[in-house]
């Protein structure tokens, strides 16, 4: 189909081979809708596991719009928002999904599109310092995503104190994992899935972007925070009839340890981009230790890119130069980024 | 997994082989994301032409309830609300999804689960003719589904009518076809898809029971009455980032009329299932054409049944006697109905 | 300026004459703002004590829609639902104001106007024995008015069975008292302030239809209930800058007794009313003990009344008749009761 | 009652005396309700008279927040957002009401309180060039205020450029009143309501802030784009049943030109201190024509102030100081204006 060497996402190609073969194993089997088949209750039960965390209540949404809207408007009473980095995918590429649910989101400015506790910190402080700030929204909760929209990671460290400020606040703390399987397989990262259940109110792990056809898996570290989430999934569309489509998706990615080396061919592909980029005097437009990769080129330059390369428009940097994005996934081969490298070259000497 | 006779719904297994071996065909593909892909474009240009509107708009999404909800909220207006029967999906069992959008929905009572054209004139009359209306919310849009909840089914001459009042009022039509492949494999039906298409201002083609692992085809008739659709399905979370796991499925199930034969299967083996009901004097909560089979059973009968059957409650009827539902698919098969006939007539003469 | 006699509702006239004297005497006086005034605070006080409830809070709004949507979705989760009579306010006269706020509200069937609490036990128990209740929308509170949209109250007895229901199922019980200073004054009536304050979670004393030009005063018995309470208010725009203005006329309503007394001149000359009615062979929609009296007329003899009286239109009875409503106020004169009198026997007689 | 020099906002005081006489004098009129009494008609011909725009429509609501959500969610569609600047009312000081009805506000740095033309012609033309802006929220109309927030002021030919991108980008200009009478009394200000209805989509006249007990009137100038505003305006609570109140304060600010002369000592007394203030060395935060003046100052010395004189607290400046505002009103009268100043002189000097 895609003619162009297919670098713009890690969404372009199908699921693992592992994934399909589950999905055909598994077709002619009769279960019961909704997310309450054995295989459901079997890739929950690995999840919870693999969290370390037993008692949290785990549940499969489709995607990640979805499962943010729904967390975040079950999470805040109706007069608190959420705070997110003004880069934030809630914040700029959703359409306005968490407006939609009657909640604002609270941005602020990020670094390197992170949010810190001390900055945390200082809002919270400074909104119930304001003298009139029960005419303002109410900050409710905090949003991250690991990787974030630019591909960076959190430390452990980073994570503990913003646990600690919203611990001291009492407000929780949610991470949006669309692409956790590349966080997990980076040498930089050294954040666990069981650093997370600790660290976090909720999170979800990704599976659309890592290696399943669709699916979030949403983990609620403890269920009493909120009651009746799979109602509130039903109201917001986020429930499947066919459930088990997403349970046989999580099984497997949970099983043999597929979840964390998923997203190892992506980040060893990555790292041969960033070394053909720098070798061939390519700008970043930030460092990124993950599987996407944001460069700013000129234009010119660029177009040539475009004929032979599939990437992703960023944003404009100037009048003559872009920022775009190229991603690596579970599914880039060898000969793919071979050929990506053959283009580069060619294009840093014309 | 399930060791009953799977006769709860139409959902119970995978996919058609068809579908399953197009997703195996093209998993290693990479193609661009949210439905701009080429396979897409294909499935589109399919249902277009087999809706016989070259104009319509067709987009993809994941489920029933979440397209009902983007459809009805992305018709009205705020101030207005949507018709539905009172035993309408979107009154009873969407967890509340359209009033999450803003809006009411106007339950009317319903005739074998079928709004009928003479009362909502009565009710559009005498809503304008009451002289405090404006206090009210406006009756914006009709919904209803083919086959409706209780597996009826509207005539064309129904529709036809039910149309002219929409326009007579100025009103949109908008059907809910989760179930139409079932609808189109009875005999008892003289409704098409082109037909749907004259009469409707929007309907969607259900992948989801009829098939697919997950699906459902939105086809706006004129594409002009809801600018920025996909913006709005994003937002409520119905856009998928491999949109193309959608377009794969309904490319095939527009090909070689896969969707008409589709149900042929669940008509055929419901017949035999109502015969043998017949035959051993059980008893109808109503008489359905379709897929879908309820029955008034007594309690202690039921519970036998329920240990080798799986089947769907429905609703107490009364402090003895409980109505149920049987249905078939396209993945019924004929040894499964014949276990099933047995279970039935044993059952009977207890 | 309205030249008939005006019998239409009881919101014609502008203030009681001493909330009037109020407002002139206070007004040159600085006050802050929003309701953070000394004349709030000493109203809110004399309400709290008129309620046997010190720990109430007490807010000011300035409709009645406006506290209905503010405190309906205050209490609810967004999986719920409000139980209202399908004759209640909030159903029918509001625009759709609870689903703007997105919830469904679910409507009973109403006798008289009320709720019963052996229906409401049914509802709940029918609704947490159907097996697919996480599929609807949860019953999360129960609204109910008194005096209700007819007219009719309920006793002390009914109440208090209710919030057992409500107990039972651990759900608000919430009371609009919109015109509830007609109830206090009605020789019917056995339920007292006090008891609401016992019986209900949340109720509103209504100002706007009992003597003042606008507001209503809601008493939340239990603050810990909903916390920041006054930004909600404030985010749904009810909280008025000027806010003593609400903040006076309670004071007022709530010194000397005024608000018991307030209604009394309503029930004697609907009273009056009444008597004339039955003497002249009129025929009641339904009978009221308070304010309101509902009348079917044929169309012919109130388009006569229509010509002199100022009535309100209520709804359609048959082809040949009418349902409409006279109500009286805190204002009605004698001399418009002797006027309204000689118009229905001249009706009458021809 | 405020034992201090009342200075902290223009609502601290009743209705201007030529309000409270007229609502003295209709009180015991019996008039129709919800604004459909002959008062209200009056006062909204008189107001499109003022505006130039006999095809207006103009409504009454009861305050700004309330005006602002109904306005802005009618205006746009659900994939639109508000831009506003970051330190608009709506963005800021609204409890998130624009939120509530599920739409984005898009705030745009501001330049002392203003939006420019340049600015948002780019922003609109950057958001198109995006290749994904189908997956962000539309920029669907421009809020402004007249004065803005800091009480600074549009110029007619400001105003005219923002109306030409408007209508390049065919989105509405809504602009809130809430001092709008402080603006027209400025001698800076070269904006009338004319130029308003001719530059506007809508805009409202405030009430509130500008000598009425409460109310606000909107400008709809072409009603044909928002039909059944009425319908809207009670679905978010923003309805009167005693509308007439609302009418005949803005009858009276609409006769005799009061609305024009209300402003002029708020003016003038504003004047008076700013001289004063300069006098004494005291530091603007900010440069401001109409009646609110925002100052910093250490937070010693404010302290101090504070022991006489009522202020508004703004915002946190630094460590060591603080901003705060001083406001007028129509009601300043100059001994309070006196006194005010013998504190700032004696302040100054210690």
């Amino acid at each position: 189909m895609q003619e162009k060497l297919p670098f713009s996402c890690d969404y372009m190609k199908g699921a693992h081979p592992s994934i399909l073969k589950r999905i055909n194993d598994t077709n002619m089997l009769a279960t019961d809708g909704y997310g309450t088949d054995p295989i459901c209750e079997e890739a929950k039960e690995k999840i919870k596991a693999a969290c370390g965390c037993p008692d949290a209540q785990v549940e499969f949404l489709m995607g990640g719009t979805q499962t943010n809207a729904v967390m975040i408007s079950a999470f805040l009473r109706p007069y608190e928002g959420v705070i997110s980095a003004d880069t934030g995918h809630v914040n700029i590429h959703e359409a306005g999904a968490i407006e939609a649910t009657g909640h604002k989101v609270l941005a602020r400015p990020h670094k390197d599109g992170k949010l810190y506790a001390g900055d945390i910190r200082q809002f919270m402080t400074d909104f119930y310092n304001d003298l009139n700030h029960e005419h303002a929204v109410f900050p409710g909760m905090v949003y991250i995503s690991h990787p974030t929209e630019f591909g960076t990671l959190y430390s452990k460290e980073e994570l503990t104190e913003l646990k600690a400020v919203c611990d001291d606040f009492d407000i929780p703390l949610y991470l949006d994992g669309a692409r956790l399987a590349y966080a997990l397989a980076c040498p930089e990262n050294d954040v666990t899935l069981k650093d997370l259940a600790k660290l976090c109110d909720a999170f979800y792990i990704g599976g659309t972007k890592c290696g399943a056809f669709l699916g979030e898996a949403v983990v609620l570290t403890n269920p009493e925070k909120i009651p009746h989430l799979f109602t509130m999934i039903k109201q917001r569309g986020g429930s499947l009839a066919k459930g088990r489509v997403l349970g046989i998706q999580f099984d497997e990615l949970f099983s043999n340890d597929l979840y964390y080396s998923i997203g190892e061919t992506a980040i060893r592909t990555a790292m041969r981009i960033r070394r053909a980029l720098e070798e061939n005097g390519y700008r970043y437009y930030l460092e990124t230790p993950s599987n996407q990769i944001f460069i700013v080129l000129d234009n010119k330059r660029l177009a040539k890119l475009g004929e032979k390369v599939s990437y992703e428009f960023w944003e404009k940097y100037d009048d003559e130069s872009t920022i775009f994005r190229l991603a690596t996934s579970w599914s880039t081969t060898d000969e793919e980024v071979d050929a990506l490298i053959e283009v580069l070259k060619e294009i840093a000497n014309n």
